[in-house]
């Protein structure tokens, strides 16, 4: 069959492709999407993509932070144009998790992600690993 | 404790919310977060907002078909300006069903949505029906 798999039509990638990389690289908010004790939540955040992981910081009791113990999440960024109908989309799945070891941390903290929020300290930082990156596109 | 629940720290907003409703209204892209057979997917389409429900077109055998079937799902639209590192997101959660009935698919068809992905016919009629909605806002 000719299907597509989901809303939008074109469908290409890999945790490899260039292309997919170059958008999650260059935008700045995406939104992660896990269940939670009651359902499904996507919630948007301000992240950086580093070493085939989407990064950003939050703090202890934050919903963001409660995903990131290891498990499954989709991570998704996307950018569109109501006049040409036209936009895409890159889908990330894989694991989340606390960054918990030092030197990372350390590195992390000089990438220079500051969180859009202000009114918090977010001190722990969340690294998202990708598993499986798709790029779907359409009337692009 | 003053801790936000999510990554943006402003909170508001009901089912009844009018300022949520109408950002729901007027904005012509969503996305679909739910539970797939291989994890959690978060999957962007065109939609429109009518009585309380966020309703859009698919068709079988894409994946936002597979959730119509009365799962629990969360349908998130926002907006945001990287320049004043600002933005706003509303967050439905509730259940998604395919519109069976006959009468609502025919006042369906009247509202004038057309699926942006053009290459296959898109019959099946979806329906994410709120249990509760809230509206975050960052720097705004």
């Amino acid at each position: 069959m000719d299907q597509p798999a989901d809303g939008f039509d074109a469908q290409t990638g890999s945790v490899h492709d260039p292309e997919a990389i170059h958008l999650l690289e260059s935008t700045p908010i995406g939104r992660l999407g896990f269940m939670a004790d009651d359902g499904p939540i996507v919630l948007p955040v301000n992240f950086r993509w580093v070493d085939n992981a989407a990064v950003f910081r939050t703090l202890e009791g934050h919903m963001l932070a409660s995903a990131a113990d290891g498990r499954d999440v989709c991570f998704e960024v996307d950018e569109w144009d109501p006049q040409e109908k036209s936009g895409w989309s890159v889908i990330v799945r894989g694991t989340a998790n606390e960054v918990t070891n030092w030197a990372e941390r350390e590195q992390l903290e000089g990438i220079g992600l500051v969180p859009w929020a202000k009114e918090h300290w977010r001190p722990v930082w969340v690294r998202v690993d990708a598993t499986d990156i798709s790029l779907r596109k359409v009337n692009k």
